[in-house]
């Protein structure tokens, strides 16, 4: 090896036990460190020729850690993260109807969403979470919040054919939608995405112009779709076709489809998702906390479909955490296929971090530990009781790893946890405010 | 209120922010307190006049956390700790030929076992499980060990029709099962059930002697039923019997019967079940990551069975994790029976406590917080960002708790876990210990 007389200088070397690139695919380095300049990942390499090579003026040793991907949340509702456990264990509609939508009428403006934002950031980071794709209306507080608080979000883009606090008519909701995508222009870490509401709270002209608009902004179309076999039969008794199939008559069966859920399909939609690269963002536990169905997730990984992974919002789940989410889907992908060696650990990991990037159009940014992407990071501690033995670390983070083992997490280059400790949020003052809601919405 | 001049003296005051006691049912207490003396509840009741009529010794503020009975465990293979993750993702018959069973050959005997228990045992009690219902070989190790840490359990006595390191006659199994019971006569936390290892691996000959055997030492029957249809299915092309209706035959369905998985039934052995005060032991997280099916748990709730929760063994989980075992009984449970109200989180609560203690035949000592039970309690903080907002305690233990907000255990009035540390283990020293078990095992 020729010896480099000067080193590089550059902002961060992260010298960790073993790193979990997820590309390339199949890989667990041990004795490697990952080198970070600026917001970007500069060269994943043994840790000897990171030392010669580079001068970093910060270097983090990470001894019983595993540096892996941050995690992206592929379908949430943050701001709804204040009403975590408000009303649980009811049948869905009584839910909806008697507690969620009396809340959100009373509560639901800017000061809800931006201290429900903020809340949720707070977990996600404690999880290891760096990105969320994010699904509620006041996108414009939504943005706002997540931009200042450097938090990695596709910020959704509301259509729905009824009036609500944040637009009254079609129209207004579009204007919003286009003001909104506007002013996060220049926000490096925030992006948008529309968020047609679901295929039966939306119209074929909505559904077109949402079609046309998505391809000139180049953004992607974030759909509940197929949630419940009973939507797809509503569906069906109204048009005469399953959502789906309305979809593909509309033009939106593309690779700009983020489709969540996607429980009552049959095969032939899963191969069309295949083959048109839609994505599918795959919410196990909101899944069975509503009931709603088995979503077939290993047939979709065997048809080649980008499965990502979501936790949907914290009122169906009835957390934001990505390691729980991940092993609920391993575990249940198996018994669901009748096949024990069905949706792998590696899968699992795969589909929480990359497969995610790729859905929300990120996938050359982040997902992965590659050099030139952005370095969106997340340790996790290793040698507690729990952890021990320690045979395949990738089993180990999806079968046996809580959220609590993560130590430090990175955005964009920038340390967002240290050591548990969150860096840009007063973690006791943020629980005064949280408190504070709890109260009031208590007594709603 | 009368007041008394003198205080009564007594070991324990805890003073918490809630105490869920299970029994009465629905029911979550403030500004209550738990007493303690000896190894027994004395009293459940306000904090006031818990300082007014008792003096402690000692006193234990929680201003934080919510006071609970210990988890129960209702079934595991706590040796098999040290294999945890040893071979992931592959179909059940490759799993156990090619890996479990050759590790087991080269390295099952009294260190494996006694190794393997400390680690279980650090990982209940950080987890907040106060006693569990175990099933593996060398039970006498098993039960000195358990003795040795002040843990409660259950050790089963086991049973099978080949050698195993354990015994090699069937006579031989009987022996020692004897002799491992009289061995713990005088234990004060440590009981024996007789453990057939399952209908499939033992005769009728056996099965008429464990019935005879646990009536006369008046233990219970711990027994894998009805795991997969295949073995529902071999059982019938073997005998013509379904192996439940085998069970029936020899007299084993019964309120001596702990029945575990019942993944594979129907609503007449369900209801059988009920009928005969079979105990039920629902293992979700085995059952999905085995691929073993889907056992229809509100099915068994709403017919009256007494359900309790088990992990089943670390290398089918991969962890000894009650809190989350509970989570995903209470999601699983609802998308099974397709209804979002089926198995509440009280129900997940009281399964996961009381009739665990029921199905082991100590459902007048443990399992609730209740005046003259026996003293195992567990306490959870719930004052962290991913607690808040908090609108029901119960919901929030179930849906949003991880296990590592258990601060405090006691086991029969003994403090086994104080803020985290474990007060009788060294962890360190424990640790090293597991690795080189991990060694071991990998290089095997």
């Amino acid at each position: 090896m020729s010896e480099s007389s000067e080193r590089t200088l550059v902002d961060l070397l992260i010298e960790p036990r073993w790193v979990l690139p997820i590309e390339p695919d199949d890989t667990v380095l041990e004795g490697h460190a990952v080198v970070v300049d600026g917001q970007r990942i500069v060269a994943v390499l043994p840790v000897a020729e990171a030392r010669q090579r580079f001068q970093p003026r910060e270097t983090v040793s990470l001894p019983e850690h595993v540096l892996m991907p941050g995690l992206v949340n592929a379908h949430t509702h943050n701001p709804m993260t204040l009403l975590r456990g408000v009303a649980d264990d009811l049948p869905l509609m009584t839910w909806l109807k008697d507690h969620i939508w009396p809340i959100e009428g009373k509560v639901m403006g800017p000061e809800f969403i931006r201290d429900g934002v903020e809340l949720a950031v707070a977990e996600m980071l404690r999880g290891g979470t760096t990105c969320a794709n994010e699904n509620y209306f006041f996108p414009d507080t939504i943005g706002a919040t997540y931009r200042r608080l450097g938090f990695r979000a596709v910020v959704g883009l509301p259509v729905i054919e009824f009036p609500t606090p944040w637009a009254n008519t079609r129209d207004e909701y579009f204007e919003r939608a286009l003001e909104t995508h506007d002013g996060l222009r220049d926000a490096p870490l925030q992006t948008t995405a529309f968020v047609p509401h679901a295929p039966y709270t939306v119209s074929d002209d909505s559904f077109e112009r949402i079609r046309v608009l998505s391809d000139q902004l180049d953004i992607p179309v974030h759909l509940h779709t197929h949630e419940t076999q009973k939507e797809v039969d509503d569906g069906v008794a109204e048009s005469g076709l399953r959502p789906f199939q309305r979809l593909q008559k509309l033009g939106l069966v593309n690779d700009r489809l983020i489709a969540v859920h996607m429980v009552a399909v049959n095969q032939a939609e899963i191969d069309a998702c295949a083959e048109a690269g839609v994505s599918v963002v795959h919410c196990p536990e909101s899944n069975l906390k509503l009931a709603s169905g088995f979503c077939p997730a290993e047939a979709f990984r065997k048809a080649g479909v980008n499965l990502a992974i979501g936790t949907d919002g914290c009122s169906s789940n009835n957390d934001l955490d990505m390691f729980g989410e991940m092993r609920t889907a391993a575990q249940l992908a198996k018994a669901v296929a009748g096949d024990a060696a069905a949706f792998s650990a590696a899968f699992a990991l795969r589909a929480a971090t990359l497969n995610g990037a790729r859905a929300i159009g990120l996938g050359d940014e982040v997902g992965s530990i590659v050099a030139g992407k952005q370095a969106d990071l997340t340790a996790v501690r290793m040698d507690q009781l729990e952890s021990l033995p320690l045979y395949d670390v990738r089993s180990q983070l999806v079968y046996a790893t809580g959220r609590h083992q993560v130590s430090d997490v990175w955005i964009a280059g920038q340390r967002k946890l240290t050591d548990r400790a969150l860096v840009d949020i007063d973690e006791g003052e943020l629980a005064d405010r949280t408190r504070a809601w709890g109260q009031r919405i208590g007594a709603i």
